[in-house]
């Protein structure tokens, strides 16, 4: 199995970007991510495209406007898809395409253009991840309903807080205002965001991600290969998948992801590291009780513990483990399909040292969590410096 | 790189499938290929699902329906979408985590189900699947339209005809009939396919493939996994993938697919075989004229020959390169998703030997050819006993 590292990234500024379409977000990242890699187009073997969800695009095949638009035909190509995950399984699969032998270089682009869509339409289209036939028809569920549940389950059994999720919208408003990518770059109190608009009791419209639009870009690369682009190669050392129930009738448990319990043990294992070990995590908080269980299942906390964690400020940077210091689903902002390889591009960032102001010091080994809806796919990728 | 192979076989019956759902067809496919290799779910380390229509499925996540149905949580899985090509995709996908080390089995599982839906919806739709902001919105043009430009290209150029187009559509039928399988089991005379009715210009019904439901799976593991699991493992030897330009507008030459030259080219060169070698192949026919186009392509004829090479009968059993002798998706059926798979399972038959009155004598090495839309991707994939 060959080494596979990042040696490139690129990022679109996340947001309401009425001045680009979804080609136009692809080419601003993969610029980006050639530039500063010092490639070219022609130093690229193969993509891999993250587009989540067709019916945003009005279009099934976005990931040949990708590929098309961006340069580089007729280079192999497909796209993956795993609703809100799509884009850590793009990177699973040219990591894969890479530690085969297959190719050298695969870059990856994650995009979705969000905000084209009418509100009401966009919860209607994000609902279609659940299960039609038995759950989100025939109750009309959609996904913050659907967070709500896991929220009251965790609040009656471990005893979290409305106030404890305000507390994760408020370490996330406050690195994402020093992120220049981040869609909502404002910080926000906890009294703000306890007394803003209920969505689902007892999500508020602060404890819920945003739509946006935008994209991302990583170039993988061989161990090999990679020594020869970059002098900072950040390795993918890590990596877990796995899947959860459709239906949330099905789940046992509604305080705790199955598939992140799994893919998080299969990630630690694989890179032989334990949660101890994570200098800078990003979690998939689409909702703040995601971040929460986040914590508790990849085993930064104890069951139980995760609304003591924030509390604490364990997650901010000078904690035990800081996670979305780049603001996170909630506040940088959650372009289905950019969203994994938004998450690779900020661990590259955070182990190259190059974070600025919101730089955990001395990050060696990081750590992306990303969801399908609710918790139907989980991946985990562990970085190296 | 680990040799990989295919150890296990299934499909569902394909046609108008009222009696089952997409979740049910992906089971009789799976559970026929579980059975085939004579393992069970827990022997299994990962999935990879192929739905290629998101509107189709009126579901932005049919991946997550089918591993939960088919018993395969929690295990690792994303789904592929390359139009028409994603079971291909799928496949490649398997492998490269196969040939990587990552894994040693992978259920890899395609499924469509396309007749719930109305059919001009349905047109509609596959068109989505075009360059929408220059071409298929602003024209209206679908996917009979496109393949009629090719056909009148061809026609033009080489001095084809209808009736060698036709002559594709009762070879077809010919070996449908006898696939237990197939869609529309009835052979057709190159009479009836002339007068059937006009779809666009030179096409008409009988040139066009149908709107069919179905499933397909196969199980792929590594090669030292392989020979414990059967005797006759089917060995992925090449894979060739390319992209082309998603608007029509955008191509050179309407009498060849750039994607198929450049994916078969790899193809051959990683399984060191050349055309001549190829003892069965499966090609993608969505319209007849894409068949005569591919054994151009592939090199089983020279360019502008490929209408002789239907009149000589060359692709029929007992000619140079027996081609769709499954029925293709002309007779077989293009439930999308499931298209890729099932050129797998019939080249695995094929070279194991298990076709009946339908099987190519001694044949060694395969071949699949699988095209997205107008070929903005195509996939090939090489195969030897």
């Amino acid at each position: 199995m060959k080494g596979v590292a990042i040696v490139g990234t690129g990022h679109s500024k996340f947001g309401r970007r009425d001045d680009a379409s979804l080609r136009e977000l692809a080419f601003e990242s993969t610029k980006e991510a050639l530039e500063d890699a010092e490639m070219s187009t022609h130093d690229i073997e193969a993509t891999v495209i993250s587009v989540a969800n067709q019916f945003l695009a009005n279009q099934t095949q976005s990931g040949a406007i990708v590929t098309d638009y961006t340069g580089m035909n007729t280079k192999p190509s497909f796209t993956t898809v795993a609703a809100c995950a799509s884009g850590s399984a793009a990177i699973r699969a040219a990591w894969t395409a890479i530690a085969s032998g297959l190719h050298d270089t695969v870059l990856v682009c994650g995009v979705e253009k969000m905000t084209e869509v009418s509100t009401p339409r966009i919860t209607e289209f994000l609902g279609f991840a659940g299960d039609p036939k038995w759950e989100s028809r025939p109750t009309g569920i959609t996904n913050p309903g659907i967070y709500a549940m896991f929220a009251c389950a965790h609040m009656h059994k471990y005893g979290t807080t409305e106030r404890q999720l305000a507390l994760v919208a408020v370490k996330n408003h406050k690195y994402g205002a020093m992120n220049p990518v981040a869609h909502l770059r404002r910080e926000v109190t906890v009294e703000d965001a306890l007394k803003s608009r209920m969505i689902a009791y007892p999500l508020k419209i602060y404890d819920c991600s945003m739509i946006s639009d935008g994209a991302a870009a990583v170039i993988l690369a061989s161990e090999e290969k990679a020594k020869k682009i970059t002098d900072t190669p950040i390795f993918i050392v890590g990596l877990g998948c796995a899947t959860d129930t459709a239906a949330m009738h099905d789940r046992a448990d509604l305080t705790s992801f199955r598939s992140v319990v799994e893919a998080s043990k299969q990630a630690y294992k694989m890179a032989d590291v334990s949660p101890e070990d994570i200098d800078v995590a990003c979690v998939h908080d689409c909702f703040t009780i995601a971040e929460i269980m986040a914590y508790e299942d990849l085993g930064f906390c104890e069951k139980g513990r995760g609304g003591n964690f924030i509390e604490e400020e364990q997650s901010y940077i000078g904690g035990k483990t800081p996670t979305n210091v780049d603001g996170g689903l909630k506040s940088k902002g959650h372009p289905l399909g950019a969203t994994g390889v938004s998450m690779a591009v900020e661990i590259t960032k955070q182990l190259r040292g190059e974070c600025g102001s919101r730089q955990v010091p001395g990050a060696e080994i990081g750590l992306s969590h990303n969801l399908a809806m609710h918790g139907t796919h989980c991946m985990v990728h562990i970085y190296r410096r």
